[in-house]
């Protein structure tokens, strides 16, 4: 007999977690602030009421074990928000893993801190709990927005002290995270469930081009060693080359192009460009950065500026467990047959920094006009309910397997 | 028996002009420092000697006007220099205008004050005596480099009060004008004469692009409203159109773009580009403006992202008097047969506020190195003396015609 899971307590829980910061239809609780902070002694307590054993540690994680013997399922998310953002996001997989703690699966709830990067260190709660974080890190983190040095906010949290806890992949068979998709992909197709296959890696480059300054009057095209130029032309290239060598879901972007020194009567000496491509496929992002580096040696022998590339960060993709995700799609098929996929995450999660220590996977629910970081944000109730209903499946199965 | 001018005596004046404010082997007088003010005071004694009357007006122009009744000319440049600058530029010319004089033609001498445009204003002296200056634009100029007020300079250099000349046309046949080319045109084909057509006028457009700010990671290349893609391809397609619909000797520069917000992340959600063209046609400049609405109106049935273009600047281009142009193009032939050639000016001169009002014509001299606006500016004296000669027949020639 399945467990079931009580998606109408699921449902409150969420909405209630929904009051605390409340702005307009979201929620504004950035990390430690004190509203964030009340969300999570709120956490506590409804982990101990599910029959938790729950702690806070040093940077703010909070996890609730399980008193069972036996194998165990690590599950959840985050409950800070970005600012001014949506009811979900995190809170999503937090509430999603309490209700299976509350429908009896050994498992062990978790809510990592600032896994939307108030502070610039970057996923510090799953980080710090994989012993990826380091003392001297989290000295140097400020608060993106208020620049409040992170250590300065621990203590004014009350956190300053405490240990910071470290997950024992022993302890697991494997890690679960529930979230909102934050694009339009399963909405556009009329499906309610994603099964995550992995989280992107990002891989980023400076391109800088050195061309010569010079007068736009006196100096005639033919003599011109334009940067400004010879960067259009490279991403000219890249905008026809990468379709053909790109997967099914890469993205690529281009989010700066500076000029130098960027006057209107002269031809720009140095140009840098921001260039970055997402894809969960080390095959695909090697393929990419290949011919990235083909077209620069192209551009390199066609043009009298020469172009370098730097390379900004080159992580590794997370990929999701065969196993887990296995059994969540056949606990979508079962659940919702047809109206589900496998699909990539195109954004970074917590569970990306777990898949490097135990078997990790995620599930997306849709997420209406893609609408994401920002308060509007919403999924329908019958797809949070299916979502749990689904999570709660997959991960029965995947205990037994 | 043509006129013979002394070319000796010539680049005796330039090399003593050469040394007030000397910087290296080039110059430094900026427009109303205590050394240009020595130079203007400098340049009137030498126009006395040569039987000139001369007179310094409000905004330190310096004229010298020939004695003699019956047709006459305008000649002349500018004395002030660029910061650290060379020791030709607009002395040449000057120099030239003189030795014209002291050879017995009926020649005024002029000097127009701050050509180099070390205040915002922009070809003050010329402008001021072609009667294309407010007062009020005197009040809000500033000098670029050291933020004084052009009042308080004036002021400070004792001009302030004198009235302002105004050049009568009827009083002229025309103004020649003297100058180093300030590019490697000559140079490199081995000539020694430049016959000026016209002095390009430079077209400045604003291109706007208005995309949609997404995250880089959740949005598909698809979904993507991305302006700096649309910036990009644009300026793709006027690399590749320009060139069949260009002249000989126009040149277009991007010489900025800027991408909102600008983040590695973000998908652009606006682009500006910063773009001109310079030709000396008229006809040529309407191509380019009409290629230019016609790639913006492709870009505009193929992008997801509309362009607009803010027109900047669109001033007319000075054509160069044909009959003036003949004279010293028959002066050239003769005293450096097939050393010479027609050619635009692509960067600004006084000649072009004279064209306004009288015909106009201008001779270029080499330019080592195509090297201008430093202090190693340099041209061989051969070069200099032989640019006096063809001036002074060219002259005669125009004079009789």
């Amino acid at each position: 007999m399945p467990v079931k899971p009580d998606t109408a307590r699921f449902l409150r829980d969420l909405h209630e977690l929904r009051q605390i910061g409340k702005f307009k239809t979201g929620v504004h609780r950035p990390t430690y602030s004190p509203n964030d902070m009340v969300s999570r002694e709120w956490l506590m307590r409804r982990m101990e009421e599910v029959g938790l054993v729950s702690e806070m540690d040093g940077v703010g994680n909070v996890l609730g074990r399980c008193k069972d013997d036996g194998p165990k399922l690590l599950v959840g998310s985050h409950i800070e928000t970005q600012n001014e953002a949506g009811w979900l996001d995190g809170a999503l997989g937090v509430m999603g893993a309490l209700a299976l703690a509350r429908a009896g699966l050994p498992v062990d709830v978790v809510a990592f801190a600032d896994e939307e990067g108030h502070f610039d260190c970057g996923f510090l709660g799953s980080r710090s709990a994989i012993g990826d974080l380091g003392e001297d890190e989290i000295d140097a983190s400020v608060d993106r927005t208020r620049g409040t040095p992170l250590r300065e906010a621990l203590r004014a949290a009350g956190l300053e002290g405490r240990p910071r806890m470290r997950i024992d992949p022993a302890r697991y068979k494997g890690y679960f995270e529930m979230h909102i998709e934050q694009g339009t992909a399963l909405e556009n197709a009329g499906e309610r469930v994603g099964v995550v296959t992995g989280i992107v890696a990002i891989w980023q480059y400076r391109l800088i081009v050195e061309g010569r300054q010079d007068h736009a009057g006196g100096t005639t095209m033919a003599e011109r060693r334009d940067a400004g130029l010879t960067a259009v032309r490279l991403l000219g290239e890249i905008d026809r080359e990468f379709p053909r060598v790109c997967g099914e879901r890469t993205t690529w972007t281009c989010g700066r192009i500076a000029l130098d020194p960027g006057a209107p009567s002269v031809i720009p000496g140095r140009a840098e460009v921001l260039f970055q491509f997402r894809d969960v496929s080390i095959e695909v992002l090697q393929r990419l950065e290949a011919t990235l580096r083909r077209l620069v040696q192209e551009s390199n022998r066609r043009e009298k500026c020469p172009v370098s590339i730097e390379t900004l960060r080159k992580p590794m993709p997370a990929i999701c467990d065969p196993a887990m995700m296995d059994a969540l799609a056949a606990a979508a098929e079962e659940l919702a047959p047809g109206a589900w996929r496998r699909m990539p995450s195109g954004a970074g999660h917590d569970a990306q920094n777990m898949a490097a220590i135990m078997p990790a996977a995620m599930l997306f629910t849709p997420s209406i006009g893609g609408i994401s970081h920002h308060w509007a944000e919403d999924t329908k109730e019958e797809d949070l309910a299916l979502g749990l209903e689904v999570l709660c499946a997959g991960a029965e199965r995947f205990l037994k397997a």
